[in-house]
């Protein structure tokens, strides 16, 4: 079913404000899961609302927390997120990080202690707005086993890069993982086949069947022992650029994903002179003989965020009800 | 067969030598060359420096030729590679990114009109032995259809990302190509089954067959539509922020594969303080239960170096005949 944008977002508002939360964060978070919802990403939308409440319930996020300066060393700053919500740290990293990429051409915030981020498509997409080139990544808890391994040991650690653009920005927003649990669970759910292939079965073969990847929790990284080290690399980078907690200490330490380490980069770019150049690239990409439309990434987003203004935010029933329970 | 290192210097040398090159440039030509075979990636080592000596002699490759600023904007710096040697141009803006970061904590140099880098992680480990986080990319001509298409529109554009690590630096050096085509080659003229999927047949069916994907053209991004997004990305922003040419620019020109754009960013980190955290996110990415060794990204590139050290650098014996015979 179809649910108004501004009715999503205010039953959102509605129950963190039940939470005793006070009206400007639970109007931002509010607006996250709602926009979330709004653009597609309903996995991180309403249908993670209720693990949202649940975590700060649990005081895996702390509502009014803000994040705290740690370091300046020129155009890169770390903060302490100070387990405050991580929709709202992050914005508030590429906001530092525009403001630093304005005075030095590029910057750089690192941010430790932080919570997840939701969707990372909304910080690109954030600088994409300001007109400067964004690009950041998180790490998660351990859900991809390394490349020759058969264990959880790596993240999906997403990695966002978007290009500012009149008609539409250009918004990268992948995860590591070729699917996400979420899809995983979905096609099992339908016992439908994956497109490609998203991971082994228990005897180790590439396989395409959802509820065998998920019975193995052997998911598997985009290009293989390629994605293996990119979420490797991702993962250092975000531990060691802001001194925080790194996928091995999150997941070791037993606890739910709270408290990850995140990077925002910012770079300032010309976007009169890059229009036509940006048009080009893109034209040249779509004039390929094609068997299904070709699109940039993000291009997608904005059809669905059109229809939703228009037609209503599309929603899981079931997860509707349980939020309007809540 | 193999070969002391410094007799496949000495070769290469003496061919740039005969071509009326200076000592200097010349000299680090041939180490280029020389290292990438020592370090295992013979595509861009022996078996590419004909390929090199033919693009000097058809002009793309400008040996004397050095780079120039074109901007400084705080700590960016944009360059005109003025079609030097790719190593070399890349070598050097490394070195500015360096610098830049060691005065802002992070530099990013872009460069247009370069040329081919050879071997990305080379600028990684440049970066990573000084002590800094280095990463860079670069366009190439089309060779890689996007997502949906048939025909090929993206570059196979290299990510490298490196990290400074005592006891080894983690350098990822990643192709957004499932397998390059000299992989593709290999296993063609071997007659054997790629290890995983690598393309599209002319029929559009996911296939191991090498032959078939040389055939069609359709050789596979890491991650399907990921890799075609990430290799869009990474385009966008080699173009814009050098303000050189694009793939699609590269590729409608018509020309080979000259003229492309890179950038290089360096971050400054604290290596003492890291050492530890490094070896922990390591040592947990190592401790899954295993299929085959698990690996970190230049862990098998080390092995290669010390061996090719102690017992010479493996050749082609035809490749090594042809360049004995420039």
């Amino acid at each position: 079913m179809r649910i108004p944008y501004q009715q999503l977002r205010a039953e959102f508002k509605r129950v963190l404000t039940a939470l005793n939360i006070n009206d400007e964060v639970a109007e931002a978070c509010a607006a996250t899961f709602a926009d979330n919802s709004r653009d597609g990403v309903y996995s991180h939308g309403l249908n993670r609302f209720p693990t949202f409440v649940e975590y700060i319930k649990e005081g895996l996020v702390i509502p009014h927390a803000t994040p705290t300066q740690v370091k300046i060393m020129g155009a890169i700053e770390q903060w302490d997120g100070n387990l405050a919500p991580g929709m709202l740290n992050a914005k508030f990293c590429m906001n530092r990080a525009i403001d630093l990429a304005n005075d030095n051409g590029i910057g750089c915030v690192a941010i430790k202690n932080t919570n997840h981020w939701m969707r990372g498509g909304s910080y690109g997409l954030q600088a994409a707005e300001a007109g400067y080139i964004g690009l950041c990544f998180t790490n998660t808890i351990a859900n991809l086993p390394p490349w020759g391994g058969t264990e959880p040991r790596l993240g999906n650690n997403p990695l966002v890069i978007a290009i500012p653009r009149k008609g539409g920005h250009v918004v990268l927003d992948m995860a590591i993982s070729q699917y996400a649990f979420g899809k995983l669970w979905q096609y099992e759910a339908q016992g439908k086949p994956l497109p490609v292939p998203g991971g082994y079965d228990k005897q180790g073969n590439l396989t395409t069947d959802a509820a065998a990847i998920v019975e193995s929790k052997r998911a598997l990284p985009i290009g293989f022992w390629k994605g293996s080290g990119l979420s490797l690399v991702l993962d250092l980078l975000a531990t060691l650029l802001s001194g925080g907690d790194s996928t091995a200490a999150i997941t070791q330490a037993g606890r739910k994903e709270s408290g990850v380490s995140q990077v925002f980069i910012a770079i300032k770019t010309d976007n009169d002179k890059n229009a036509a150049m940006i048009d080009e690239i893109i034209a040249y990409t779509k004039s390929s003989e094609a068997d299904e439309e070709i699109l940039f990434p993000g291009e997608n987003m904005l059809r669905t965020r059109e229809q939703s203004l228009k037609q209503g935010v599309w929603v899981d029933e079931e997860m509707w009800g349980k939020v309007k329970g809540l």
